[in-house]
């Protein structure tokens, strides 16, 4: 029995909105390739005891498990579904770097630059706009401790943003050491900084009233929680927000973390001649708990309610894995978010005047299509699309539907006369 | 425990191949789209039902299945592995196209030219050049019997490989009508012929005698056999092959094939004006069973052994997947051996004057940096590639290695004087 249908929670993409993807992807390639980044490419599986290491925190719920095959298959444990698969999808691209990374050591340059694009897999709940497989672009520098990577993704990544058409746009950052600087300061205990942390995420969509009451309700002590919601209400006083925590934490924050992160900003914005719009904001947190120091995401006024890119600097992962302390940092693009505002907008079909389309008639002899099919040769080696079909009985339909797939001059030929005029 | 492997039989693209790849898909993406080409995206994964219903072949047997999830896995019988899957990696790419169209039906024009770039999967015993996961270029054209498609798929096919440097290529076709007619004629059961034709598929390594052998060892009649050599035979020495069949099977074959088949090959030769060199070859079997009409195949004399690219008719698949009759016709190209002779012909780096490095040293002070970055923002706009590195004590290893890696063009920057030479 052949089903017409897709597996559960995944989807076809269909032309007109492949062609969005393809420009996008050609224009990702082309900037990040002017900055020396290097294209990579990792298998879509991994093996199951890279893809359950804890490193990919709750998407590990979610993977997807291949079967093993063949003795390997008839030797498992049928009772247990764990000893029946040896590999597994990938769920994001950062482990699969990680390993490429290792796995290529002496054949890559260092510090490497990556720019990797390709499918992950998540058994997520189906909902509208979310799917199981989809694809992420993650942009990592490796092997660089100095603010020169941040500056250089955060560059990068703005003039892409840039050519995809994506204004109103802010850099949005903060430093994870700043972060825990203000907790510690306040009184909370290391154990609980990620729970405070989960909380404080909150601070955009509840308010610092909001999050004062959720660190009440989740037990804290009130001087801390007190303290916290004071510390964070002047730092959002402060004429110099850095400045300001650079006194009030000195002693509980690495001597050099502010000065960083005020390098990073200032020599973001200075760079790009203020095309780049970066501020500091101390209540930015980035779920994932491998960040070791810089965070950022961008946000954009087009796209309200989450980040478009973010990323941050982890330097302990790469080592943990490898077993080589390597410093990295990366950001991830939020590649299906902008497709899919792209194509909201985009309600007529994208407009190519070089998208031509020919229908011959069916009475045509042999001679005049073959002298037909010879001149659209020679307009296609100049650089023109030409579809070529014989013309309907219904010639208006066929037309209509025509220029709903975007093209814009639609010539019928008819006999030798109209090949000539092409 | 982390492991630095692939899983088995997997492999990374490293970062000069991925550039060789990358440039190929564009060309073929850009020369298919000339020609009123639709670029498609497909899942990686199906449900199994579609994966297993026998239209695959040999490849069923390979296919990575993958584990249910949650509920659904544990109320399966763990001790029937076939009910602990319910999806399962593709192996190719002409079942999902099929459900593709099927699936989408009124949103697709008619006739339906695709183009499909994706990843394949089979759990093949690994060999030197041979890997689980590989590319495959899929070119179809869906609702179209007139010999029209096959010309078209023959000529910008023939395009794509002139572009990719792929030259000394011949086209050699056949018709399945052909094949079923010269063994019907000699005698042979229907029921046998997918055995018959096993054995004429070796007719290029072994010879006619080698077939003769090989079907007399079968069991099949003598007579037949004697026959079916002796049409080869004279087939093969006729100055005019199809016209000699023409009257050889009269009664035996529709009566159009043959007139089609010449068609499709005067038209192919005469568009191209002879760039595409195309010929007849009785012995043209093409592996899978699915084909109906037209098969084909295009060889090089720089790629000995096998074909870079083939394909053919096949119009009872797609109706026999979705319930309506759909008439098909498709290429598929060899595109990962394509890529394995681009490497091993080129043994130096990829060379591009516009790929640039700067290495500036520890010393420059910060307001340097940052001029050496806002020069670098204008020369990349410019369209130039330039990776900016600090230099390394070992200054002279680090340039070599970015000799090593493609870069053409490398300065050294001190100080402010060589900032104002970019």
């Amino acid at each position: 029995m052949f089903v017409k249908e897709t597996v559960k929670g995944m989807r076809d993409v269909l032309p007109r909105e492949m062609e969005v993807r393809d420009t996008l992807l050609t224009e990702m390639k082309r900037i990040y390739r002017s900055y020396g980044y290097n294209l990579i490419e990792t298998p879509v599986m991994e093996r199951i005891e890279n893809m359950t290491n804890n490193s990919g925190g709750e998407n590990e719920k979610l993977i997807f498990k291949v079967l093993k095959r063949g003795e390997k298959l008839a030797e498992s444990d049928t009772g247990d579904p764990d000893s029946l698969v040896d590999s597994a999808l990938r769920y994001d691209l950062t482990v699969p770097l990680a390993r490429y990374f290792a796995g290529n050591a002496g054949k890559l340059p260092l510090p490497f630059k990556s720019l990797q694009i390709g499918s992950v897999f998540r058994a997520d709940r189906p909902q509208k706009g979310r799917f199981r497989q989809f694809t992420q672009c993650d942009i990592d520098i490796l092997g660089d401790k100095s603010p020169s990577a941040e500056i250089e993704l955060i560059l990068a990544t703005s003039d892409f943003l840039d050519s995809a058409g994506i204004s109103g746009r802010t850099v949005v950052i903060s430093d994870r050491r700043i972060l825990r600087a203000m907790a510690e300061k306040c009184g909370f205990d290391e154990a609980d900084f990620s729970t405070v942390f989960i909380i404080l995420d909150k601070f955009d969509k509840i308010g610092a009233d909001g999050v004062k009451l959720e660190l009440t309700d989740s037990g804290f002590p009130s001087a801390s929680v007190e303290s916290y919601i004071k510390l964070l209400g002047e730092t959002a006083a402060a004429s110099d927000k850095l400045s300001f925590l650079e006194s009030e934490l000195a002693g509980t924050i690495a001597a050099d973390a502010i000065a960083n992160l005020r390098y990073i900003i200032d020599s973001a914005s200075d760079i790009s001649g203020g095309n780049v719009n970066i501020r500091f904001d101390p209540t930015l947190v980035r779920g994932m708990s491998y960040y070791t120091g810089t965070i950022f995401e961008i946000v954009s006024d087009d796209f309200k309610g989450s980040s478009i890119a973010g990323g941050g600097r982890y330097d302990n992962m790469i080592g943990s894995f490898t077993g080589t302390p390597t410093p990295a940092c990366g950001f991830s693009i939020g590649f299906e978010r902008i497709i899919a505002s792209i194509m909201e907008k985009a309600n007529t079909s994208p407009s190519d005047t070089d998208k031509r389309c020919v229908l011959f008639s069916s009475k045509l002899v042999s001679d005049d299509i073959l002298s037909l099919q010879k001149k659209c040769r020679v307009l296609r080696a100049d650089g023109k699309t030409i579809l070529v079909l014989q013309m309907n009985k219904n010639v208006d339909f066929q037309i209509k539907n025509l220029i709903a797939e975007g093209f814009q001059v639609i010539t019928k030929v008819n006999g030798k006369e109209d090949i000539l005029k092409l």
